[in-house]
């Protein structure tokens, strides 16, 4: 069905880019496994914009100079690909298998609605924080890796109860937040010990 | 009762940044009067985002030069004060007469929560948002007006609908689009005949 933006008497650009606004509407019924402390799971859109904002507040914390307002943008957009390719649990082995296929996929089709030349910007952003080879990619990552933590920690760690996760995996899943921010990661290691303590790990 | 940011070993500033970083997640609790797509009442740090991005897409539209980095953190705060002021929604008029102190001490407590550098980066950030002085904050601010807009038109109209909206309200409401954006104006005054043509506004 045709709706105000198809028939609008705009430009084909800012029509293209309106339909790319609204599509991303998609993202806040995307559910993550994630808690808020409020003890609902949390939304891919709310979830974009707290890291967002973690990024802004914490950025003297990256080990590398970093450019703020790229690590911003990559972190507004990183999870878009999740309205196709659904948020894939960090722990689900099966699910990580295609995750990549699954995304790039979704990737191509989203920002495809976009005019060439933001499309391009953007899957170029998005690349780059999946790569993790850039001093943004790495601190944004890193955040990514902080953020559920500190919820999960706060959400009386009910993810990682819920699916039995060992202080092992969370370890191994989140010891790359140290190529990022060193500072971050001794912050987190104290997070994993008083998971740990608190039984919402397991040993 | 005292959590783990507390009592980490981390330095005070991390400490003050990161107590910041978890009171932002209760913004993912308050809910605006808007609606999503999916036709459920939108929250506002979903809000947050998709505002950002539109700013992050829309920026050639400005009908002024603007600092996109500037934007962008302007947006992923401009409403953080709701965590205690709550949304006032647009036509309430009892409502908008104690927005303006109720949001004041808002700002005060909430970014009184940072260190003292960012909380007056940021509570300067909120000040131009809300006095429209800047070409930044013209452009934020019209973008701010055309997001529930078309949200609104693409959930049947039913914020206008159930509030009893009328063309004139929401003409007057947002014609200060045109002050950051002529060509986004010219988009939204379709919307406003789209919406009256479809009943979702009332004569």
């Amino acid at each position: 069905m045709d709706g105000i933006i198809e028939t609008a008497k705009i430009s084909e650009r800012l029509r293209s880019q309106l339909l790319f606004m609204l599509e991303l509407d998609k993202l806040k019924t995307v559910l993550r496994r994630n808690h808020t402390t409020a003890m609902r799971r949390e939304n891919t859109a709310e979830h974009c914009w707290h890291i967002t904002l973690f990024a802004l507040i914490l950025a003297e914390y990256s080990n590398e100079s970093v450019d703020i307002g790229r690590v911003l943008k990559m972190l507004l957009i990183h999870d878009i690909v999740e309205i196709d390719a659904g948020d894939t649990f960090v722990y689900d082995i099966d699910g990580l298998k295609d995750k990549a296929e699954r995304e790039q996929k979704a990737a191509e089709r989203i920002f495809g609605l976009l005019p060439p030349d933001q499309k391009q910007e953007l899957m170029s952003l998005w690349n780059e924080f999946e790569r993790r080879d850039t001093p943004e990619s790495r601190f944004a990552a890193a955040l990514d890796r902080l953020n559920p933590m500190l919820l999960n920690i706060y959400s009386e760690g009910k993810t990682w109860r819920d699916h039995s996760i060992t202080v092992q995996q969370a370890y191994n899943h989140n010891k790359h937040m140290a190529e990022g921010s060193e500072d971050l990661w001794k912050f987190a290691e104290q997070l994993i010990e008083f998971a740990e303590e608190n039984g919402y790990l397991l040993q």
